[in-house]
């Protein structure tokens, strides 16, 4: 097992740098003795099986510091990344995603893993990040906002993430969007910390079963922490995924909290890790359910107005989005990777009364309880 | 000639009140003359027939006001309105403009045209907006931001504008975009005023001889003004139409301006009225040349992509998108109609070297001269 790891370190390190290494591809030799020795002290007890490509943060600082928060989050999210990448590409028969490791001049870097234009995804993107650097200006005003107490001047923060955006071919399955992420800050002699995210369906054509299955989840794995969790972040995540100009919710939501900082640093952690780790049991059953399900051309052509309506709650309403490609040095093909493959939009469109899109639509106007 | 104009003002009138009226059908012959009664107070020498609908403000103000500039502007966008429309309508077999004449209940309205699933049009949108009321108080910061001296309290404006956006079919016509505006805004005693807009291209495939005689016919029209017009509403246009996250500009250009009040108001509308008849001259041309062109599924895939870029532009960064959205009472369908029928996105998608997609992004990345 210990010589199975550190031979996987060395090859993500390998591809990780294959740019540079090609150039000295004529000392080959040499150098493959250089990196496995230089691997070799480095060495942990971290198991990059389980990642889709290397962390962000070198291993030898992940190991020497496994009780720092910043440590657990990188790892826990990267786990999270390659048991969902897994888990989706176990309902594909052949295609698989791509995986783009790449870094931030200004500190920190990510991992974005795309499937595109497959047979039941038609587009899957599951991307952590892992950065650090001094907060832009936009950052400070909007947390300020939020009520965090920030001093003037520098303030250095680190944020580790996981986000996720997955779109199926199949117009009977819904959309799955999940976010968690661990955030500080340094202000003064203070370092403040919080959690945030959340877990939401996006249904095409509503089917009360799959709507039910998938908050339980949620509600089970929020009861477990807290009762008041579910009810609190179930009504926040209907307030905050709406698209006002249409008075519509974008789907038929899930949980989204933001500023989480008790009890205890330790059971933030355990409660959000919780909730990335209901994903798979939340949504990968409705894709088997459905996925082979026949449909019409009218139910494709509603599917990507739907998406359209998408697109315009990422790109008008999103704070995540919006944040992102204002920061300078962002990846915004990493941010972007949330827009579908392909979107339509139909001027006044209308569904019928007392149709299957009519009845999707109702729940959005009016948001249900789907558990109690 | 007036009993003519009389008589469609007539119908006019019909239909924009069909519905109530249809409650009144039973006592149609005593009805319809009624209708002819008052109609005939109201006649003026407007020949509605240059229109898609009727005015939104009553033909009588329209009448006995002739040189107030809210007048003049609203009668100059509903001509060119039905021009635009009507030569598109040359360009198609059968497909023909939808019109939807809406009020809005702050005061004004609009008419919307929609030709949406043309052979050679995909969505074309033509509007006109008529609109009163007190400034909402995002506008009047953003006014105040490009120093414009308002009073505090009740800010009482009208604004009239004529703006369309035309996707065509094929990948080898360019879409269009242009927006001609007149604002008044009353602060205290006295009425500020002045004009905006601009005419913009988005070709797909680059071709050097549409762009130069689409910035030519802008530059000639520009040139009968005052020649430092077309070097200086060039330069702003490259400016405004931009992504920063991509670095990329939305198209080739064209002309944008804001805040033109002098030499004195009625030069101001001579130039307007004379950009927005230059848009025929300068589109129809193109749309005439490459309707017929072949294309491949390639060059399809292309022109979705580049719509998605168009659709991260008008939702993300447009003042126009952002301004009506957040205002309230306003009509979304009439503001989105800017989006097209389909649009794409594909992660990390980049044009081979030396291919006609890059040639495009070259110019996108680097505006160029196309006149001098």
């Amino acid at each position: 097992m210990f010589f199975k790891v550190f031979v996987k370190n060395c090859t993500l390190l390998y591809y990780q740098h294959e740019g540079k290494f090609a150039k000295l591809r004529k000392y080959s030799p040499v150098f493959t003795g250089a990196v496995a020795f230089l691997s070799s002290k480095s060495k942990s007890n971290i198991d990059t099986d389980e990642f889709m490509a290397l962390p962000i943060t070198p291993l030898d600082k992940l190991s020497s510091s496994p009780n720092d928060m910043k440590s657990k989050m990188e790892l826990m999210i990267l786990r999270v990344q390659k048991d969902f990448c897994r888990a989706l590409e176990a309902e594909e028969d052949c295609n698989k995603f791509i995986v783009d490791r790449w870094e931030r001049k200004e500190g920190g870097g990510g991992v974005t893993c795309v499937l595109q234009d497959g047979k039941v995804f038609e587009k899957a993107g599951v991307n952590i990040s892992v950065v650090s650097g001094n907060l832009p200006p936009g950052a400070v005003a909007q947390m300020r906002s939020r009520g965090k107490k920030l001093e003037n001047g520098d303030l250095p923060f680190f944020a580790a993430g996981i986000s996720a955006v997955i779109h199926p071919v199949n117009p009977m399955v819904p959309t799955i969007h999940f976010n968690y992420r661990y955030f500080e800050v340094k202000s003064g002699d203070e370092v403040q910390w919080w959690f945030g995210g959340g877990t939401d369906l996006t249904p095409y054509y509503l089917n009360r079963a799959d709507a039910v299955h998938f908050h339980q989840t949620l509600k089970t794995t929020c009861d477990r922490h807290d009762k008041s969790y579910y009810p609190r972040f179930k009504k926040w995540c209907d307030d905050y995924f709406n698209i006002p100009h249409r008075g519509e919710r974008r789907g038929v939501g899930g949980i989204f909290f933001d500023d989480l900082d008790e009890p205890s640093q330790e059971q933030c952690f355990e409660f959000v890790r919780d909730c990335a780790r209901a994903v798979i049991p939340s949504y990968i059953p409705l894709v088997q359910r459905h996925k082979i399900a026949s449909y019409s051309k009218i139910e494709r052509e509603w599917q990507l107005l739907r998406r359209g309506r998408y697109v315009e709650f990422n790109l008008i309403y999103d704070r995540g989005t919006k944040f992102g490609l204002y920061t300078p040095g962002a990846r915004y093909e990493s941010i972007l990777m949330s827009l579908p493959l392909t979107a339509r939009w139909e001027y006044m469109h209308e569904p019928k009364e007392n149709s299957p899109e009519g009845a999707l639509l109702e729940v959005l106007r009016n948001p249900k309880d789907w558990v109690v």
